[in-house]
């Protein structure tokens, strides 16, 4: 046997145990873990030093650098988080829409866990212990394979987990870790549909295309965000200045900030001027449309490249419309289907855009940071799904279930 | 550009504008579909003994040849179908959810359609007309890629839906044709993300895996169905061999009909005979492990590929099992996840099968046949969903859609 296929092998049998384990038992888990990390946290910062020494040799970006490091506070972090998600519900075993058919038979639809999930994710160690905790609070099992770059840290996070498993007496391979940089065994991870249900790819178009392309075993994309504003003639133009700066700027390098700004031309002239202002003050270089760039005298030309483009920095493409088709038109087109919103005051242009654009989450006169399973009372997420597909937007522990019909009958034959 | 990438191209144009189209409008269409599809029964008659000549000349099968005949009753039939699918309630647009978050933001979560779907199927004719039917009152596009014995049979169907569009005045393009049986087409529609939003397959084993095997665009398999009745010492011997004539007989070539009957080794003596002698009054041919051969002297021996095996035909594997462990572990480890049953008046373990067996449908004291939309409640189904993401067990129109983040602010910003 591979050692991929023993991976998938002993996953999915811890499963079948924890499918029905009880939510005491499982917040009993968690909260053991959340007193081990800080326990632990020599051990785990140790590791994590050979990680940032070695990724400073091999010459990552001070950004890959910061999301790689941990500190006593980032430790205190995942803690924090992981205790918050043992408080939440337990979505497991409900039964929705119970009904008595015709011939008598009780059919309803249980909320069950979807089983062993490969999560395949980049730089970040945090990842690790948060994924491993909203997929065990659902009762699911875990595979995870975290980036090369930070293989020492993710080792020592597993053990600290599996610590915790096995102090609460739960079999520790319901985390599963791989433990290797070596790429034939993700590749053969992919295609294991008799062992793992579902895989999450949360990382860079590359791997979620690679693992699109490649797996047999349905997948949930965690996909760019090349997200919009459009400010419309009908805007009230303080609050559409205030939601594309926030928008931009609040936090440039995360999926729900925008990369584009539609503005009607009604409003062109008069909006443009005082964006730019505010965007020199955070330091934004903008990019235009021809007519944008005659409004913004010196601006960049956008290429059409531009508009597909997730910048995740201080960039900014612009765009003059001719009226909202052209502004749906665009997002529809060039967006990600991610986050978009309207500034408007005008009622039925505010309900054609929500129906019309065709995203995850679609706003009215808000910014586009919102989209965020804490920001939408989920409690936490794994992350924001770009799927129409089972999860939409911010997944949290409702999203990481299943349903399973269970019909309960007196002996009824058809 | 190629002729996939026109179909997808124009099925997601024409989604667009069906998206947001209002239920009446939706349910004239349909009604216009049943009227006409009984005014046009000679042409579509004409067509449809093309491909039964061709069939018969080529050596299909006499159930393959049923399947693809049609009938004026049947042509009837579809009729009344598309009617009750006008009948049913239009999910699109129902907001689930709305709550007010601490910032004053109003969000929820709408219906909202799909996009388009590729959906690919194997010689009944009738699927074109009721697939077409479901996702067009759940606001979704339809790429209809039949199989290649009914391609003129699925003309004629498409011609007769289009005219029905025609006359209501709805862009022809909501629903797509490939016309051609060039597989190469096929190759390239599974990778068309930018059009396509979902691809369900319908058909045999070879199908499903070439799909998922091949798509890039999300994959809800309609995959086989090994299904189980467990018969436990503690059940009703009465109940329990109706439910197993039941589940095995009453339609053997359906996916929700069983494969193989686990029996509890206290009861496989008193039980086994009795069964036999009903099985022969219907010509099912048994197949059993050492044990059940031991009890139904003669019967042949069942190989380990037989209890994955899915007859479709009056045959049924049978075994002798330990207890309610070795049923479920069975059940986990040769099924398909599809429909199980057990049989027992203990209540711990009907409650334990239910959790514990890993199926979309999971039944106590009731046959297996049970597992379809319309005896569900859904009022009408486009398949039975073997997977666990999304929708599992019969897919009716609510499990056509996909939900979409609304958010209604006065300015919010992060």
């Amino acid at each position: 046997m591979s050692y991929a296929e023993d991976l998938g092998k002993q996953s999915k049998k811890a499963w079948y145990m924890l499918s029905t384990l009880d939510t005491a038992t499982k917040n009993e888990v968690l909260h053991a873990l959340g007193s081990r990390l800080v326990e632990r946290k020599d051990y785990i910062l140790k590791e994590n030093e050979k990680d940032v020494a070695e990724g400073k040799e091999s010459g990552l970006s001070d950004a890959l650098i910061d999301r790689l490091s941990l500190s006593e506070a980032r430790i205190g972090g995942m803690a924090d988080g992981v205790r918050s998600i043992a408080a939440l519900p337990d979505p497991v075993g409900a039964v929705e829409g119970m009904k008595r058919l015709p011939n008598k038979l009780l059919v309803g639809k249980m909320k069950v866990p979807i089983g062993s999930i490969l999560i395949i994710y980049e730089a970040r160690p945090n990842v690790t212990v948060d994924a491993f905790a909203l997929c065990f609070k659902s009762g699911n099992a875990t595979i995870l394979k975290g980036g090369s770059e930070a293989i020492h840290s993710n080792r020592a996070l597993i053990t600290v987990i599996r610590e915790a498993l096995e102090e609460v007496g739960v079999d520790r391979n319901v985390v599963q870790f791989v433990d290797t940089t070596d790429r034939t065994v993700v590749n053969e991870l992919l295609t294991l549909d008799k062992h793992i249900d579902l895989i999450i790819p949360r990382g860079g178009e590359g791997l979620i295309t690679f693992v699109a392309k490649n797996a047999t075993i349905p997948v949930i994309k965690h996909y760019k965000g090349v997200c919009h504003v459009y400010v419309d003639d009908k805007a009230d133009l303080d609050d559409a200045l205030a939601i594309a700066v926030n928008a931009k700027t609040q936090r440039p390098g995360v999926c729900n900030a925008i990369e584009t700004l539609l503005v009607h031309e009604g409003v062109a002239e008069t909006f443009l001027p005082s964006l730019r202002d505010k965007m020199d003050e955070h330091n934004v270089s903008l990019r235009g449309c021809d007519k944008a760039v005659k409004v913004l005298l010196g601006i960049e030309p956008a290429t059409e490249d531009d508009w597909y483009t997730e910048y995740l920095d201080l960039i900014l493409s612009i765009r003059v419309v001719a009226d909202i088709d052209e502004a749906i038109e665009h997002i529809n087109t060039y967006g990600s289907h991610h986050s978009d919103a309207i500034v408007t005051n005008d009622h039925v242009r505010a309900m054609r855009f929500l129906q019309e654009v065709d995203s995850a989450a679609v706003y009215v006169n808000a910014s586009t940071r919102f989209t965020d399973g804490a920001e939408f009372g989920l409690g936490a997420e794994i992350g924001i799904s770009t799927d129409k597909i089972h999860a939409r937007g911010p997944m949290g522990l409702e999203e990481l279930t299943s349903t399973k019909w269970i019909v309960f009958g007196e002996g009824q034959i058809r």
